[in-house]
C-alpha cells in the first residue's frame, strides 16, 4: 500500500460553497480562524489530492459531513468504564455492529428524536476514516490504510437498544451518526482527550488511551471480516459518561487535535 | 409515489456480457430457457426502464448480483419455528440488523468460509428490493416502494454469533450475502414456497406465509427508522431447518415464482 497521499497534516472538509458542493482542505492562518481558507479538491480526497485552484474563506462556506461512507462499523464496549456503566463485561474481541449510511449527518445539522423512543443518548467517539481498499491488514499495516480521523456521535435510542437485542433500530435512525467537523490526516490517535458537553455542561471527559482495543487493532480486526473501502468509517466506542439529549439542547464533542462536532437536538 | 415503473412482470438481472456489465430484463421463450434473451437496460433499472436495444442470449452471459444495495437490512427471528430452533421468543416488533454491502455476491460466486469460524450456516430468505427513496411509509403504501423480490442467503458464522452478542461480525464477512439470480417485479410475496438444498438434500421447506412480520409491515417498520434508497434490500428472515455448510458443498435456495440461487462453498 502507498498510504493515503497526505504526508503532511491536512484538514479535509466537505463544503457547500456558493457554486455547489466539494471536498477541500482547510488552510489556517495561525490562530485566526476568520482568515482560514478552504482550497477546493477535484472529485474526491483519496490518493493524491488534485486541487482545482479555487478557494473560499472558511467563514463563507457550510461544513457538511466530511465524508459519505459506504458503511460505518461501530465498536461496542471499547472503554472499560463505559461497559461498567451498563453492567457489561469488556469483550475479549471487538464487538462490532453497523450503522446505516443514511444515519450520517454533518456538523450543525439537527439530531432528530424519533417519536418511538423516550430516551435518546449521545455517545462521543473517535472516528477512523479509511483511505484505500483493505482486507486482512495486520495491525502494523493499518496506518497506511487510514485517511485520517474525525469526531462522531453514536446517537442511540437506549430504550430500543435494551428491548431489541440487536441494535439495528436503536442506532440506525436517520441523523443518528453526526460526523465532523473535518478529517485530520496526521493526528496520532493513541492518547487524545475526548470531551462531550450538553449545553455547555461537561458529560464525558476521557482519553483515547483508555480504549480496550486500539485503533490499529480495530482496523486489522474489522478488515479480517470485511473489505474496507475508501471513506468507510470505524467509530471506536464511547467512554463513560453517556447520557440523554433532549429537544432544544446542543451536544458538542471535542477531540484534542481534531476539533469540535456540534449538533442541535430536535423532535423528528 | 409513482410506483416502480414496471406494470408488468419483469425479470431484472445484472449481467456480465461480452462488452461489459449492465442491467437487463430477461425475456423468456416459453419454457425453453436456452432461448431466453437478456434485453440491456441503460444505466439502472429504477423508474421507467430505458432499453438500449442490445440483447444477448441468456446462455451467453454471466448473472451477477442483481443489485448493489447501499444497505442490507436483515430481520431476525421472523419465522416462529426458526426462533424455536435456538430457543428464542418471537419479538413483538421486528428485530433488525445490518449486513455490509461488501458481503453481497451473485449467483454461483463462492461463499468463502472464514478461518476464524468453525460453524458457518446457510439461511434461505426472501429479499425485498426497494425501488425508490422512502421514509415513514404506511404498510398499505409499501408495495409502491418495492422494485421486486429476489432470493438471499443470510450466511452466518454461528459460533461468532453466539459469542459476540451483536452480529456485525457473524453475518458481515465478505461473501456472506449471496443474492439472485434476478429480481421478479410482479410476484406476490404473501405465500411462496421456500426450499433450501445442500448438495441436493432438502434442509428448509417452508412458506413465506409463515413470516411473523409480513413484507408490507417490514417495509413500513424499517422506513420508520431509516430512509430506504433505490436498491436497498430487506431480507425477511429464515424459516426452520438452518444448518451448516462445508467446503466443497453447494447450497441452493429456491423461492416459488422467483428462481434458484446457487452458490458453492470454499475455504477463504
Amino acid at each position: 500500500m502507498d498510504g493515503t497521499g497526505y504526508d503532511d497534516a491536512v484538514r479535509l472538509a466537505r463544503i457547500a460553497h456558493p457554486e455547489g458542493v466539494a471536498f477541500g482542505s482547510i488552510e489556517a492562518d495561525g490562530d485566526n480562524d476568520d482568515a482560514a481558507q478552504v482550497l477546493e479538491i477535484a472529485d474526491h480526497p483519496f490518493g493524491k489530492p488534485n486541487y482545482t485552484g479555487r478557494r473560499w474563506p472558511l467563514a463563507d462556506v457550510r461544513l457538511l459531513a466530511p465524508i459519505l461512507p459506504t458503511k460505518v462499523i461501530a465498536v461496542g464496549r471499547n472503554y472499560a468504564k463505559h461497559a461498567q456503566e451498563f453492567g457489561n463485561e469488556v469483550p475479549a474481541e471487538p464487538m462490532i455492529f453497523l450503522k446505516p449510511s443514511t444515519s450520517v449527518i454533518g456538523p450543525h445539522s439537527p439530531i432528530k428524536l424519533p417519536p418511538s423512543s423516550s430516551q435518546v443518548d449521545f455517545e462521543g467517539e473517535l472516528a477512523v476514516v479509511i483511505g484505500q481498499p483493505v482486507k486482512n491488514v495486520r495491525p502494523e499495516q493499518a496506518r497506511a490504510a487510514i485517511l485520517g480521523y474525525t469526531v462522531a456521535n453514536d446517537v442511540s435510542a437506549r430504550d430500543h437498544q435494551a428491548a431489541d437485542g440487536q441494535w439495528g433500530r436503536a442506532k440506525g435512525f436517520d441523523t443518528f451518526c453526526p460526523i465532523g467537523p473535518w478529517i485530520e490526516t496526521a493526528v496520532d490517535p493513541a492518547d487524545l482527550r475526548l470531551t462531550t458537553e450538553v449545553d455547555g455542561v461537561v458529560k464525558q471527559d476521557a482519553r483515547t488511551s483508555d480504549m480496550v482495543h486500539k485503533v490499529d487493532d480495530l482496523v486489522a480486526f474489522v478488515s479480517s471480516v470485511m473489505t474496507l473501502l475508501p471513506g468507510d468509517m470505524i467509530i471506536t466506542g464511547t467512554p463513560e459518561g453517556v447520557g440523554r439529549i433532549e429537544e432544544g439542547q446542543q451536544v458538542s464533542i471535542t477531540i484534542e487535535g481534531i476539533g469540535t462536532l456540534t449538533n442541535p437536538v430536535q423532535s423528528a
